[in-house]
């Protein structure tokens, strides 16, 4: 399937940001990696920054949309918890360039696109309190600082894009179920793994990320 | 005390370094924030890649160092492990521009370069590693993939120089406590928590970062 020129474009923004950040990224190095002149670049895209925006947004609404059908109808905080543990590795893991650009470059974003994707991410992080203190409140979980806990398993879970490779000794599914259990242990849990949340989430980030970004 | 030339340099390259990225941060930025001429700073600090070796050598060094000062006659493997755990988070949150450089831009430089700093990395990550092998060998800890949850951990813990603020509810040493504590669960330890350890880790940073970089 060939790609259209969006596409090529915002393949192109992808790599370069997540390679060289955005403030290293020139409008130049973007219409030549994506093979068009800088005004048709404009006319497609507008700025760099609407480009920064357009990456973040997409990414974010995937994870937040696949966040929420893979633990819409599940009670159990033990498997909520690890599905979107699950969910997280395997679309760091996938798309390590997309994730690692929504990561690390929220500080370039001027004030109202920040605000922006601070309201996204947060929305996505809600859903990870609401199953911690769910899982606390059904004594589940024993923790004593949810919100620094939430950090930190999302940092835990993020840095998978900085240091997976597909061709390690893991393969993704099991790195996933691995994440899920050190997840379950950080939060007093006496379940040592979850064997539905790995495969739940794999499904659904299959159909979120099908399309091309 | 009045800062030196090369410190004023480093200091500003720190800054913008984690700002804007290595590839971001031009010559003339650097020397207009150390208020310089272009020409002094190469007479001072050689080419830009230069100084990115510079800090992330020396903020290694002062890693390793650090972490070999403060677990070297620490036995017990619970003991052992929070420790380099406190230790981590201290200097990412009290730390947060030196090593989110360190973290970030590896992949910046050139493979000479890449290679030393790649070393130095490992050896300090072995110190990790190593505890944790002894931990399992003594069956204080239980672990099924030795080498993925000593990822999961760094990558928890250098987090902290991502999100943490002085201006939060959670002092820094409370946040290296809890850290340990979520670790050693991890590590399916029985302890839950390690009181020296953070006060170990405390007095170690309070030395090993007290010259100004």
């Amino acid at each position: 399937m060939a790609l259209t020129t969006e596409q090529r474009v915002r393949r192109a923004a992808v790599k370069l940001f997540a390679g060289k950040g955005f403030h290293g990224t020139g409008i130049r190095d973007l219409a030549q990696a994506a093979k068009i002149s800088t005004a048709s670049l404009y006319h497609y895209m507008g700025t760099k920054e609407d480009l920064l925006t357009a990456i973040m947004h997409e990414s974010l609404q995937r994870l937040l949309q696949g966040a929420r059908q893979a633990t819409g109808d599940v009670t159990d905080p033990h498997e909520r918890l690890a599905t979107l543990v699950a969910l997280h590795v395997l679309t760091h893991g996938l798309r390590p360039a997309e994730t690692r650009v929504v990561d690390h470059e929220i500080d370039a974003l001027t004030p109202a696109r920040r605000r922006l994707i601070i309201r996204l991410r947060d929305e996505y992080e809600e859903l990870w309190s609401a199953a911690i203190a769910d899982g606390v409140a059904s004594r589940a979980f024993s923790v004593e600082e949810p919100a620094v806990t939430r950090l930190a398993l999302l940092e835990m879970c993020s840095g998978v894009a900085r240091w997976y490779s597909p061709r390690g000794p893991l393969g993704l599914d099991e790195l996933a179920a691995h994440y899920a259990q050190l997840a379950l242990r950080m939060l007093g849990s006496a379940h040592s793994d979850c064997p539905g949340a790995v495969h739940r989430a794999s499904e659904v980030v299959t159909t979120v990320w099908r399309t091309p970004l």
